[in-house]
């Protein structure tokens, strides 16, 4: 089994992890995780999103994070998910430097999550990258539903190399391939970021999964085997799109590390103080998470002998 | 990713599923369990143990289970746990004609789960193989703790080696490897086994996960490319060995047969069956189950779109 001997993890909780919690946290509640996430070494974070605040009511304090997390941040990547070509303005006069730019593979997705048709959304794009170009912002482009959608079902592998076949030539940064409701398995992961990691091989990508079905580990394995080190995960595997029905939590960052560092996969993560952050989650946002390494403890930890009755 | 094209999985639920669990289901409960089961295509069933009724008391009524789900069960494998000779004794009272004997790999958690060394057990399984020819009876060996104690930590692939150097010659139908309380890993699931396969070509194995840590599912991926096609499992996650701490549980049949029907590998069941046997499961143990499948519905799922505001 050929497996990567490093790879980089993109902490999403600040962001896709709170977004569909029913309790808004604070600023202060949010910069508390910000600084036990960095203390656990993450350095790339999304830490929130410059969407509609009647939207996605969670993320309206965004702005006021980012001013509060983005001094002394110069080793770290401090991203804002925009919709469109407001939101990377709005995010620009905050003085964001990064920024993931979300649409969906799926039509009837893209409709229901920003109200345009994929095409219209790379177009769309192609302003975005002209105004970041000229404000000196970087562009990472998640590609949304790319393993499937919960209204349209299937999306075909033409329709994601099609899509691909827009966006490679437009130079981003990154471009993350998102199984946005957790539809994915393993060896559709395999096949599908095989062929394009060989069809684009100047291409980085990153994957986005979430374990909806139980398979987002699985899922990683998939992707790791096709060559990929970058993934999204979110700590307690807190998650899910607002504008997706059946949408669950990401795969959780403690889980993932905890696998990654077991199989012997550097991150330059700390598996514990990812866990003393993930405990100061649960606080905040007031219920268990479904993390499963909080809850059980990393592999080698060891029980005592009980005594003798 | 080279996966088989086939998959066997034997249901587990009525014993490892249900040993921890707080409430004794009656007789008549399992054997309604099982008949839904059986609905489902499951061929290969353990149905329970017979083990001393003070040490697992869920699993008293075993030998009363087997009378009940042994009529016309000609096209069934129904099986049976043993821990001893004795337990192969009563086991065959009842007129069980397939058994498996479990012993750990760890002496630790052998002591605690049997009182015996491993060494020990493994003389006892001569015994118990000689008392199963005279009486028609097949045997399965399961090596409990093979990716690690929870007591002891690590368990080197030296002693699984000597283990299965034993083990092999004395002709058993079939050895399971179990990660009785979750530790293993993918990387070392797919490297253990490709080793013993290697070494033992003519030997069938079986394998046996638990989600403890989140990785049941990527573990069953880590075999599969290892060439294994027979795996336990237990319906709506349930499981864990009462011997060994923070053992929680068993890979959730409806979520594998999910994650293998969606790969293109067939498994005979049907996946419906199963979600319909796992709800009457929850209402048996009277709480929510960690299946996912069960949750979400299964990927191909599709949800109407929602109409414009």
């Amino acid at each position: 089994m050929k497996l990567p001997k490093k790879v980089k993890i993109n902490e999403v909780v600040l962001r896709d992890g709170l977004q569909l919690e029913d309790k808004v946290l604070t600023v202060d509640e949010k910069k508390a995780l910000f600084d036990q996430l960095v203390k656990a070494d993450l350095r790339t974070l999304e830490f929130g999103s410059f969407v509609h605040p009647k939207l996605v009511p969670q993320m309206a304090n965004s702005g006021e994070l980012f001013e509060l997390i983005s001094k002394n941040s110069n080793q770290l990547e401090l991203i804002a998910l925009i919709p469109n070509l407001k939101g990377a303005k709005n995010a620009k006069e905050k003085g964001v430097e990064r920024l993931n730019f979300v649409f969906s593979a799926s039509d009837t997705h893209n409709q229901q999550n920003v109200q345009k048709s994929t095409e219209e959304s790379l177009e769309e794009l192609k302003g975005i990258l002209i105004y970041c170009e000229d404000h000196g912002m970087l562009v990472n482009v998640s590609v949304a539903t790319t393993f499937g959608c919960p209204f349209e079902g299937e999306v075909s592998k033409g329709r994601i190399e099609w899509i691909l076949e827009q966006l490679v030539p437009l130079n981003v940064e990154t471009i993350t391939l998102a199984d946005t409701t957790g539809m994915a398995n393993p060896q559709q992961v395999y096949d599908l970021v095989s062929e394009m990691t060989t069809k684009f091989p100047e291409q980085s990508f990153n994957l986005h999964f979430h374990n909806t079905r139980g398979m987002g580990l699985a899922n990683m394995l998939g992707a790791m085997q096709a060559g990929i080190t970058s993934f999204d995960a979110s700590l307690g595997g807190l998650g899910g799109c607002p504008f997706a029905p059946g949408a669950t939590g990401n795969i959780c960052t403690e889980d993932v590390v905890h696998m990654l560092h077991s199989m012997g996969i550097e991150t330059g993560l700390s598996l514990e103080k990812l866990m003393a952050a993930s405990k100061t989650l649960q606080q905040y946002v007031g219920h268990e998470t479904p993390s499963y390494v909080l809850k059980a403890g990393p592999y080698d930890r060891k029980y005592p002998v009980p005594a003798k009755k």
